[in-house]
């Protein structure tokens, strides 16, 4: 079972998808950026998204999917940018018919490195060593999107053993 | 040339369609709501609002579109809410190739009653008289989707005479 892990924004969506492999370890299927130009507008960045992330879909058909649960958000005009992102991609999620969880940034962090304080850089290094990586995932916008696929790959491991 | 005006909500989307008759004054053409089950994961209801939006671009195939520009929101967690549903909205006018414009509340009243600092109310009231409708538009949403559409309809105008 392919989990994909997203972490929406409309300059770089990061995506990541994670399975277990067959000795019951979680492994990296892929995971990357989706990234639109600055000068688009934003109707034509969002279309760049919600097709790219379709391809994906098809390519690798996960059988779940989670997103950040978004709480709080700095600055406003960055939540509704944010916002939109996430829109399509839940849009192209539900249209391939792919349940969708939320976790909070405090679960991924949990689950990733065992503590939801973690920094960012922790949780890459984690994502490194519990994903069998040869390097630490890049961009930052990629190795949250894994963190996001693990955290819902383990929940799920969780909830079939109780 | 028919405009389409969009306010997007997750919950209603208004949306309302004008242009100009064949004496040149502004008249509605269809006006109403998207709305979509409080039940419903938000997932499923984006597919909603995104297919319901497809075909009402496919029954009136408007000549471009306008959306109200978002600055501020008291609540973050409406803001992403907001941007969410905008997101698909966005997506599907871009789609269908439909040119989007934004207008700030500000603008939206201005062109509607004449001042910037004009109540829901009049706003109702002035689509009314100026669109020749029967009575005031309802709901809400509805009504602030047809004065954005008016407001983009008048900025075209107004930009052909210049």
């Amino acid at each position: 079972m392919t989990i994909l892990g997203i972490d929406p924004g409309t300059a770089t969506t990061g995506y990541g998808l994670v399975r277990e492999n067959a000795s019951g370890q979680p492994e990296a299927v892929a995971y990357g950026v989706i990234t639109t130009p600055a000068g688009l507008p934003m109707p034509e960045r969002l279309v760049l998204i919600y097709q790219e992330l379709k391809q994906i879909i098809l390519l690798h058909r996960p059988a779940s999917s989670a997103v950040e649960k978004l709480f709080f958000h700095r600055n406003v005009t960055t939540a509704i940018a944010v916002g939109q992102a996430r829109g399509v991609v839940l849009l192209a999620l539900a249209e391939a018919g792919i349940s969708v969880f939320e976790y909070t940034p405090l679960e991924v962090k949990q689950a990733a490195v065992g503590y939801g304080n973690a920094e960012k850089k922790q949780v890459q290094m984690m994502m490194k060593a519990l994903l069998n990586l040869e390097d630490i995932p890049r961009p930052d916008d990629a190795a949250d999107a894994l963190a996001i696929a693990f955290c819902h790959l383990n929940s799920l491991r969780f909830r079939s053993l109780t």
